[in-house]
C-alpha cells in the first residue's frame, strides 16, 4: 500500500496512524528511544524540491524505528542530466528500498513513481497536489488537543489555490467530521471551491489554521502593500478575538510573521499548537512508517 | 589494498567480489537484512563530482553491512578553498575512516589520494579514468544472465574517449575471456583503440552496451542535429534485430531516450539488463566493501 | 549545560574533556570501534555556513557513540523562505534532538538558539565569536605532545580580528596556564588587543599556531602582492627557526599552503600538528557528546 493522498486512506488505517502518532509523541519524549522495529529495512528519502522541516521529521522518524536512512536530493540528482521520472523511480526501485518517500515541485510525481516501485511510496508534499502526512499530524495535533475533531469548526485561511496542505486538510478533517470554513483572497480561491470572508471563517471557530503565503504572490498576485496582507486575509489579534472560547491558533510552517499571522498569536503560549504540529509532525511519521512497512512485511 | 583500477584486481579478487555479489544479489531481495559485519566502522563517501546512482548505491550498500556512513559533497567542501586535494586526504585520513570512497572529476585523483591514506580506498569513477566497480557490477550482470563471460561476444558502443566504464569494462571484459567489440563515432574514439562500425561491432552481439552521450557533445563535437545521433551511432530496434539470439542490452545510466538508445529496447521485458545493472551495484558495491575491510581486518 | 564559548566551562570540564579526548584518541585507533554509549540519542547538526571539516567531526564523534545523527545544511532551509533563527530554533527543538550541533555566520546566534532550545547545544564556530571545540582540540593536542600546557609559549599569528579559533584559544590557553603571544597584520588585529610582531612573538615560543588568512582580505584590506603576506606575517623557515628547541607548529585548517605558512613547515614529519589536530578533534568532540549528553540524562 502507498500514502499517496488522504483518499488512499481507509477509516481504520487514519484510525490506527492518529491512534500511534499520539502514543510515539509520548514516546519520544522519554530521555532514550530504543525501539529497533525498523531494523534491516532501507528507507529512501527522494527530495526533487527544497524542505527543511519535511525531510529533517522524516529522517529522525525513521531514525528512531531503526530503519536505514538515505537521503537523495535533487541539486545531485540525474533528472538534471535529462533522465525521466519514470527512469529515476526505476533506478531507486532496483535498490530495494523498503519505503520511498518523494517530495516533489509536480502534482502526481509521487503516484507515477509509485506506480513502478515496489515498496510503499509516502507522498511528502508534490505540486499543488497534496500533503497528506501534514494533513494527518494536523488532525492528531487537534484531536490531542481537543479530544476530538467532530464537531469542531475550523477555519483554513489563506493561498487555498496553491496550498497542498489545504487540500489533504479539507479532505482529512471534513471526514472526520469537522465543520470546515475556508477563506483566502479572491484571486487565491479555486474557482470549484465554496469559501468566505476571513471574518466571517474565524467567528465562532474552534481552529484558525493560517496557510503560509509566498512572498513572491503577495506582490506579483495581489498587488499587495506592505502589512496590508495582514489586515486584509490574515490572523490579526482583532480576528482572533472573534473565535470560539479556548481557540487555537495553527500553521505548517515556516510562518511570516507580520504577513499571514501576528507574531504574538504564533507565541502565544496557551493558544497557539504551531510548535506542537512539529513535535507530532516527527510521531505522526513514525506511525506511516511503521505502518507501511507492517503491510508489507506481514 | 585499494580497488582503484580493474588491473589493481587479482583473478582471485575479481572471482570472489563476483561470486559474492550474486549473493548479496539474493539477500537484498530479502525482506529483512540484518547483517552487520561492519559494525563499528567508518566509511566516508568523499564526492567531488556530483552523482545520485553512485552515491546512493555506496552508501546503501555500506548501510547494509553495517557500517557508520558519513558523505562529503563538494559543494561544500574547503577544496572551493584552496586546499590542495593532498591536504584534503591528510585531513579525511586523519579522521581514520575504514574505507574512503572517492569519486573526482580529474582522472588519477583517488591514486593521488590513496598514496596518503592508510585504510583502502575505492575509486568511484575518476574523470576520463576509470570506474571499476560500475565494470564489476557489469560482469555480474552478464555472468548472472549467461552463467559464464567467457566467449560472449560484448559490443561497447558511443563515446569510447571520454568513458571511463568503457575503459574499466574493456579491462575486465577482455580478461575474463570476452569478444570485445568497441564502436562510436569517429572524432570519440581514442587514436590508441581499435573501434569498429556500430553496425559491424553489433552483428551476432550476445551483449551491447550503450554508453551515455553527454549532451553537450552531441552539438559541439558532432554538430549534431535532433535525432541524427541515434540513427548514425545509437541502438536502434533494427540494429538490435542483427543481434545474437537471447541478446541483451546494458547501459551504465541514466539513459538519454531516443539518443543513443529506443526507449523501446531500453524498456524491454526480457532482453532488458539497464534496471538489473543498478540492483547488482548495491550488491558488487556490497562485496567490495566486505573484501576491502576484511584484508584491512585479517 | 551548553557549550556556547570557553567561558561556559567549568574548569573541571575543561579536564575531563582533556582527558576523556586523550582516551577517544587511542580508541578511535583500534581496528573496530564498538561504543554504543549515545544510542537511542538524536544529534542534529544544523550548519547555516558551510564546513567539511567541522561538519565530517561532528559526523563521526556522533556516530563512533552510537548515536542516531540527522545533519540540515544552509542551503536547504527555511531560512532562505524567511523564517526568523528563533523560529527555526523552536521547530528543531520540537523534533526532541539530544544534542544541536550549531555553526553560524552571525555571532552570538548559537548564544539565541540555545536560550530556545532544550537539549545542550554546540557552538561549532559563529561568526566572529568563538569556536570553543576547536581551542579544547587544540589544547588536546598540545597537552597530549608536551604533557602539559602550564608555561609553554604559545604565539597565536594571522587575522586575530576575525579568527574566533583565535579567539577561543586566547580563552583557553591561558586560562590552562600558558604564555600567550599574539601577532599579526596591524589592520588585523582588535584595537582592544595587545599584539606583537610575528618574529617577537615567534621567538622562543614552544607553539606557534598559524590562523588561515582570507584570500579575498589579502587584496582588500592588505593590499597584498602575491607572497607578500607569507614574508611579512607567515610562518617561514627563517622564523621557524627562531622558535624554542622542539617547537611545533599548528593550524585549523585549512591551510594556504605558501600564503600564511610555508608547504615545507606544514609537512614537517615532526614538528607539524596539524594532521594530529585533526585527529584529535574527532577524539575531543566525542568527549564532548558524552559529557553533554550525560548530563542531560542524569
Amino acid at each position: 500500500m502507498h500514502l499517496l493522498s488522504i483518499d488512499s486512506l481507509s477509516d481504520d488505517q487514519i484510525a490506527t496512524i492518529l491512534d500511534e502518532g499520539e502514543r510515539w509523541f509520548s514516546y519520544n519524549r522519554q530521555p532514550r528511544r530504543n525501539d529497533h522495529r525498523l531494523d534491516g529495512l532501507t528507507i529512501v528519502n527522494a527530495f526533487f524540491e527544497n524542505s527543511t522541516r519535511t525531510l529533517l521529521s522524516f529522517e529522525i522518524a525513521a531514525n528512531r524505528l531503526g530503519a536505514q536512512v538515505v537521503t537523495m536530493q535533487v541539486e545531485h540528482s540525474s533528472i538534471k542530466k535529462g533522465e525521466t521520472l519514470e527512469d529515476t523511480a526505476r533506478t531507486l526501485n532496483a535498490m530495494r528500498p523498503d519505503i520511498l518517500v518523494i517530495r516533489h515541485s509536480v502534482s502526481g510525481a509521487p503516484a507515477s513513481v509509485a506506480a513502478i516501485m515496489d515498496c510503499p511510496v509516502i507522498n511528502a508534499g508534490d505540486g499543488v497536489g497534496e500533503h497528506p502526512t501534514q494533513a494527518l499530524l494536523d488532525a492528531a495535533t487537534i484531536r490531542q488537543h481537543f479530544g476530538r475533531i467532530e464537531g469542531l469548526k475550523i477555519a483554513v485561511c489563506g493561498d487555498l489555490k496553491h496550498s497542498r496542505v489545504a487540500r489533504s486538510n479539507a479532505l482529512l478533517l471534513k471526514r472526520l467530521g469537522a465543520d470546515l470554513r475556508m477563506a483566502g483572497p479572491e484571486s487565491l480561491i479555486p474557482s470549484s471551491m465554496e469559501a468566505m470572508q476571513i471574518d466571517e471563517a474565524v467567528e465562532g471557530a474552534d481552529v484558525v489554521m493560517m496557510l503560509r503565503v509566498q512572498r513572491e504572490r503577495l506582490e506579483e498576485d495581489l498587488g499587495d502593500a506592505p502589512g496590508e496582507y495582514l489586515s486584509r486575509y490574515g490572523l490579526t489579534e482583532d480576528r482572533f478575538a472573534q473565535t470560539a472560547e479556548g481557540a487555537v491558533v495553527m500553521h505548517p510552517g515556516p510562518i511570516n510573521r507580520g504577513v499571514e499571522i501576528e507574531g504574538s498569536l504564533a507565541d502565544h503560549p496557551t493558544r497557539s499548537l504551531i510548535v506542537r504540529q512539529v513535535e507530532m509532525g516527527v510521531a505522526v511519521r513514525m506511525a506511516c512508517l511503521d505502518l507501511l512497512t507492517a503491510s508489507r512485511l506481514n
